[in-house]
């Protein structure tokens, strides 16, 4: 993979390496669908098939049927789309996690400011146990959880593996709380750094939105993102991005939109794109079951944690081993962006956070002994 | 061009072919972003740069400034987003043509039963006079227009090169009727088939929405398009689908959005095909000017109307030689669809339409003398 030739590259959380059998994947459909014809009855049936599979695939990892799938450009759309055909009532309540991506904030709010709703917020970042306390997490976040929801919550918004302190929500026991509250609030989840880094099915599949992209944990290419919906949303909301793609009959306007995932759908995307992603994840299958690569991805960012927690001067965020493949961290005295910038001068990939003010690593699959080193010897070097 | 070997392919204003030099660029993009590392500071410069120029190019076809451009995922992401975040009121009227695209059409009805509007119909199929009556067509357009507004109008929605009869839209001549409305209607272009085949420049400055895409007559990649957006919506129309690129500050929610056209764009595209379209236009500029290029494509649609006329039992739907590339016409005694499949088997690619129910040839620079006669031939036998 060239993303990964001649740098340790440990931004997974941003954007996977796109492997070579991807890149050519997609080469092919290119050429399959201009020697068919790119717009003929001839590639119809390629062009299908290839969204079939891709949807197939996804909907069994998320253990869903195909239909509760809908294709997008990038996890936000996916986020973000169905909410705004949702019924509304004004003095509704959206609690967000304070852990969220600014961008899905930012929809939230304007949502909230132009149907007249209310916007509280649901503390998760302050909870730093890992993997070895993931019980009392869970029962942190529940806990918040009784403490935050009111009458009038009716949309719950919180990421399955939080982006900034790596830790990971119990979205199936929020989701059977959420089911006993009168009003039954929606339950957004923001799976971009959980899908293709861990078992996602009990998560996604009792979700109302679980929206996720091909570019970062399942090494797709940039462009191309999924959104599993529940039936109750599929029949609750109204499409609002209106194209080709949601109507029943593409040629009819009055013929009403599909009652699947595809009412979600909006019109001409990037084909080759989604033979590029179903490329990328049967070779990440070919690496092992989805909970061995999990597994492989906590051995490796265990592995960085506990270097970073016997040196003096490094400050992992989180107290234990994280349960995932995010480990965000502190250099003593230093101000993160000013680490990111020093180490991607060594060719060492990482990112800055700001909220909460700190440096992130990922562990993937990928990963390599060699990487962990040189990433420890750079932060040695700055102390 | 892989797309127009061994097949007679008729169907640019489906899907263009895409050169094998933009293919090329896309995969040299790819490797580009993956060698710098796909989420590095070595990586910022290179995208930035890839959408500068694809922006400043595309803004300089519509004689607008480049911070009028919003990139999408299609054309009817463009058409429809901003409708979304306009200030209407309950009983403001949209005129649509009833020449759009279905997908437009869906999306104006689904807005208008959420916000109250009513909607009513600007006759424009009606008009068949081709290329020698432009004049005449442009007083009937604007006749219709006239009788058609009201003190509600608040929306115009018109295509500039209609899909269905070909004709063209006097669209400078509407924004300037607009312009003196009490209430100025705002106007909506669907331009996916006048961008590339046509000069755009004075009915894309006047738009206040101008939406096209780069897979039909740019000939780029399938998955990218381009709006260009008036100054006064820029600044009356809140984002609703919104992502870190349309936040002023991509890490901090409550810093408000960009005033110029990336408040419209969303989160993640697929830099690549930025690469793919900007490769293609150039390739297009390198056959000619673009008013020499639209003279080339009326010279081959004059060629086959003139054909089609002069055949007893082929009728095209306009009175005189189109004023663009597109040839709709009917096959005596014959139902389109079945045209279409038996031209099919033959490897002559073209559509049929529903409204009206006719056949669609479509003429590009690329179109050869062989390609008309191998469709006249074909239509010929079926007399």
């Amino acid at each position: 993979m060239p993303a990964l030739a001649g740098k340790t590259y440990l931004n997974y959380g941003g954007q996977g390496p796109l492997p070579d059998p991807s890149l050519d994947a997609m080469v092919a459909s290119w050429r399959t669908i201009q020697e068919l014809g790119p717009f003929s009855t001839a590639v119809w049936p390629f062009i299908d098939r290839e969204l079939s599979r891709l949807r197939g695939l996804l909907a069994s990892r998320c253990g869903v049927r195909p239909s509760r799938v809908a294709f997008t450009e990038n996890v936000t759309s996916g986020c973000v789309l169905p909410l705004w055909g949702l019924p509304w009532e004004p003095g509704d309540t959206i609690l967000i996690s304070d852990a969220e991506h600014p961008g899905v904030v930012a929809a939230c709010h304007e949502l909230a400011s132009r149907e007249g709703l209310h916007i509280t917020s649901l503390p998760v970042t302050r909870w730093r146990g890992g993997l070895d306390e993931q019980a009392d997490t869970d029962q942190q976040v529940l806990g918040a959880l009784e403490e935050a929801l009111t009458a009038n919550t009716r949309l719950v918004v919180l990421s399955h593996l939080l982006w900034n302190t790596g830790q990971v929500m119990p979205i199936a026991a929020v989701a059977e709380r959420l089911a006993e509250h009168p009003r039954q609030p929606w339950l957004l989840v923001d799976a971009a750094q959980s899908m293709g880094s861990l078992p996602v099915a009990a998560a996604a599949s009792q979700s109302d939105i679980y929206a996720f992209t091909g570019h970062k944990w399942c090494c797709g290419p940039e462009g191309l993102g999924a959104v599993v919906l529940s039936e109750r949303l599929l029949s609750q909301a109204r499409p609002t991005l209106i194209g080709w793609r949601s109507l029943r009959d593409e040629q009819a306007a009055n013929e009403g939109f599909h009652e699947d995932g595809r009412r979600f759908e909006v019109a001409t995307s990037c084909t080759p794109l989604f033979s590029g992603l179903r490329t990328s994840l049967e070779l990440l299958d070919s690496q092992g079951a989805c909970d061995e690569r999990s597994r492989r991805i906590q051995q490796l960012s265990g592995q960085l944690w506990q270097a970073l927690a016997r040196t003096d001067g490094l400050q992992p965020l989180l107290s234990g081993p994280p349960p995932a493949g995010l480990v965000s961290f502190r250099v003593e005295g230093r101000e993160p962006p000013a680490v990111a910038r020093r180490l991607g001068e060594q060719g060492i990939w990482l990112r800055h956070l700001d909220h909460p003010s700190c440096l992130r690593a990922c562990t993937h699959i990928t990963t390599t002994q060699e990487d962990l080193d040189r990433l420890l010897s750079a932060l040695t070097a700055m102390l």
